[in-house]
């Protein structure tokens, strides 16, 4: 026992900031937060390659332009994610909104009126249908005659979604910053089912090789001194990331587990499932270093994520400006540079 | 569909008010957390009797002087609180402390070296016995030929704080503002465990009258034009405040229902409890007005209350300064001039 | 690693007991399931007085009938539980229902109806306004110049209800069972609400003990060569149970923690609550001894308890003839044989 | 209020079948268990052809031989799984095990000593490598001039592990009932990692088609007369499934949504995830049908599962024989019969 807490203490103009500082000086899951803000710091301070495994419907929620805000100001290194925040987020990039609704809504008074519900938030039909007809449009520009690993297809999309000028979304910022995205289950999301039209009704067979995504990104891993990982919610994104650890064999480097960890979670340990798994677990496998800076944060998204970003953007500031990021160029194959 | 969200994003420099401001654009518990700052300013700015219900370790946890700052600003009227957290805020009142551990402590190693845990957090037993010895002393200045409410009791026991100048802290803020007290449980935690030794060792048999506790709460409630709820957590404290709607026949006023209702917990309804209940089912019972300003915010109170009440504290200044106070004397009996 | 575990294998006419059994070759929450099966019956066979916490709406929910087992044929020999399960208990006693509804169900309509909503549960107000009238009635039976412990008020009632000829549940098996039962909030439930009708309609003003109520169930605990917990649920119950084994001072004996303990609950640790705090943590306090057999079962109580409950009774039978009941005389005193 | 609740009573020698029938008479999560095997019986005795998602640690927290039990009775017709479900029942056929563990393990010890953890499951790292060769070997037998289905990769393999006379599993048992599995995510589970080594060190570019997955499994949806669905957690298989109702147009079909639904999960829908969601809001996106049979069990799979499968097991025996199947082959292309 040789540090008091300090308990919060209410002040006026306090900035997040000083929120996150102070609810350092707390317990429970509020210590916790201010945790993954120091953790974050030190990642961005070390010479750490930062993956980041993204699950849940975080852009319907508005956590889009944080996520933009993470890859311009390279506060992460490597985007995974789900397919369906890629979509939403394209779906927004081309002008298009997720609407505020109630979690307590009519869902057959939707359904008639063609109208989608994330919890509380709405989506049209009509409009998701044209987007949906985007991607299908853009995969019949790419070449059929061989396979694209999924950072490929989605850095394509990036630049062509740029090039025509729409607004700046997740896809064109990574584009842009050459950072790479993986997304581990394609078919699961409306690529999926855009990309099945394609191939059924314009016989337009894209190909995808999920496995070498698996291979560029342990490549990532193993032309980094250090990498650190956070994962907003479990789902792939976050085993995707996590079994890098395992393959250091592939390009004849001893892996031996991330040595930065942050998880923003609303799930549990005692259900057994990896989503929820803690780091302690994950040390058993290596995926973490014995002696990691982790810290879980048991917190809905998008209520950590804003306080946490903010506060970096607050903090880190300078630190920012010297970072040095780890470059690639993302053409056919990845290369690191 | 008529109001797009409003992505977050980051801005140098923000505010805890403009956080939550900014998070009201966005969805899921973000925007629920958005949402309790308005329906709580709404309560301030009208006539309204605000009930908090605190359950959890929220002392130990470092909400204390939250506790106190809305105790002295006046943005709640009254307190239930479990017995746990009214003794935790007495042993620091007294000066001791609540420590920072961890969750994966040894706990053998802990009881060996006699500290107890609470998550992360430390006490010392040493430290507590001195805190237990306090309320034994302070029980045998009571009367015993007559029972305490509580509310008497604890209000009591702040004045004997304030008059020995202890550092601040609930019992004494609350005794100062003449803001009642109610603890459903007194038997359920270190004050139940100090009076029953002082029942068995000095045969001082302190008794406390915890239906009249009842009795001056719906008192309460029904000199109210309007009533809204704060609950923290679960518990008896909630229900013990929700009951008193179905009480108005005691003093022969139709109550039909709080009108404002906010509550911050991690609990379900899926379980069936009252502590994860919603406020849907609520109003079946009539405890909340069909009308009702409602939000259930799904997060860590440790995390939601401080951004709640900076927010508040940052808005409502000149609210709180105009607001109309319930006035109440704390003697033997309960009196609302 | 020493055990593989056995898969689940499906087998025609599998008795409960039998799943139990094979649960035990599982993992996850299905292992602590067959792990509670098994430290429940460690404590029939040894001579271990066992405490049982009760919170959460077990009896609407349709987990009467099994407290009701549990306490005939004396799997448990002290109870401790919130205020509304033993409302509940009366109201079916009486010979009124919980009814089957719907978790979506109409809540305002439901209010227009008169009817009382518990998660899928609902209920009559007109029944149970007469159900609250019956512990008006019954109040003013009793002598209103000493105060009650909320033991000897609920054997009163037991009997009262027995008398009767009412059918058999919580409150009547207890009584004629000679088990005692604890309620840390008389206050918060119908019973509060009843008691303070009567109050002030009928200036009948009951007193409770609820401090003798520690000194008793300590008084219980140290006269026990072994105690066993079982907690359905936290809250009031589980803490107040918990905090006997730092009360050994009361009758100058040693105690140590309880030796077996069983919790069943859908909390979490991370929130740093007593209601889903770990032993481990109790071990801290040395509220559980440090080899003491211990198992969480994180599990609706509805689906667990029945499965326990059943495993036990199928495997018990022989046990439980030949177990050696504590014995109390439960007057005005609690008197152990 | 027309059905009262039935309080669940013990019973001697209860079998599994008529425990779920006595917790239909009560409330809570166990009348949503009841409801569960009355759906599932009811999707068996109808024309229904049935996808069960599967997500979560199940095979080494011992569902395995329930999987097993499912396909060949054919409680089931097609099978969506996470990666690593069917690489730990690749393990468990070669005659390897998963162990029993605990989850307040060391876990730098186990690190230290090449053991991974599962929660409260262990599993050797050398054992895990073989099973990971046994992989990149097969992988080398296949052709590399064309892509495969994850169907047909799944299916090749389980015949292969035939051949070889191992233990019965998931994979082997599918492949003789000619039922389809789908993974979304081959990538992500140590067949990603086993064929990212085989495309490094041995050239051999495996190619998987997963938006073919995605046309086939839509194919089969079109092909039937009524869809029901079973998810045992979230993940990527509750979406994919999902997300076939939107995808009639392929075969210029207008699908309506499932008409059965049974999801067994731990996670919540106010976290705003997929994952947790309700069936009510997959309404709104008419991937059920708004007339649907659906149930929600909150409760660990490991738990809910065994109790269903036992009852439908005991209850079902003739509706089994009776039922009429969906009948496939799976070769390079899958055929419906």
């Amino acid at each position: 026992m040789k540090k008091p807490g300090t308990p919060f203490s209410i002040s006026q103009g306090c900035t997040v900031s000083e929120l996150a500082q102070k609810m350092g000086g707390t317990s429970f899951q509020a210590r916790n937060l201010a945790h993954a803000v120091e953790i974050w710091s030190q990642m961005l301070e070390g010479d750490v390659t930062i993956f980041l495994g993204l699950a849940g419907a975080m852009v319907p929620a508005g956590m889009r332009q944080i996520m933009v805000y993470l890859i311009e100001n390279r506060l992460i290194d490597c985007l995974v994610s789900t397919g369906a925040n890629l979509f939403h987020d394209l779906h927004e990039t081309l002008g298009r909104f997720h609407w505020q609704g109630s979690a307590q809504a009519d869902d057959e008074e939707l359904a008639n009126s063609k109208t989608f519900r994330i919890y509380d938030v709405l989506t049209s039909e009509e409009e998701f249908d044209k987007t949906e007809q985007f991607v299908i449009d853009f995969s019949t520009k790419l070449e059929l005659d061989r396979p694209y690993t999924t950072r490929e297809f989605f850095f394509l999309l990036g630049n062509e979604l740029s090039s025509q000028g729409n607004e700046e979304g997740i896809l064109t910022a990574a584009a842009k910053a050459n950072l790479p995205i993986y997304c581990p289950a394609p078919g699961d999301s409306v690529y999926g089912t855009a990309l099945a039209t394609a191939q059924v009704k314009l016989g337009n067979r894209l190909l995808f090789d999920v496995i070498k995504d698996v291979v560029e990104i342990v490549q990532i891993a193993c032309s980094a001194p250090t990498t650190g990982v956070i994962f907003i919610g479990g789902g792939t994104p976050k085993n995707f990331i996590q079994q890098v650890e395992l393959c250091g064999h592939l390009y004849d480097k001893a892996l031996k587990g991330h040595e930065y960890a942050i998880q923003i979670t609303t799930d549990s340990p005692q259900w057994g499932g990896l989503s929820g798994c803690t780091f302690e677990e994950a040390r058993s496998w290596r995926k973490i270093t014995p002696d990691a800076a982790t810290v879980t944060v048991n917190c809905d998204a998008t209520i950590a994520l804003p306080i946490i970003v903010s506060a970096l953007g607050e903090r880190a500031a300078k630190v920012l400006q010297n970072r040095k990021k780890p470059s690639f160029t993302l053409g056919k194959e990845l290369t690191i540079l």
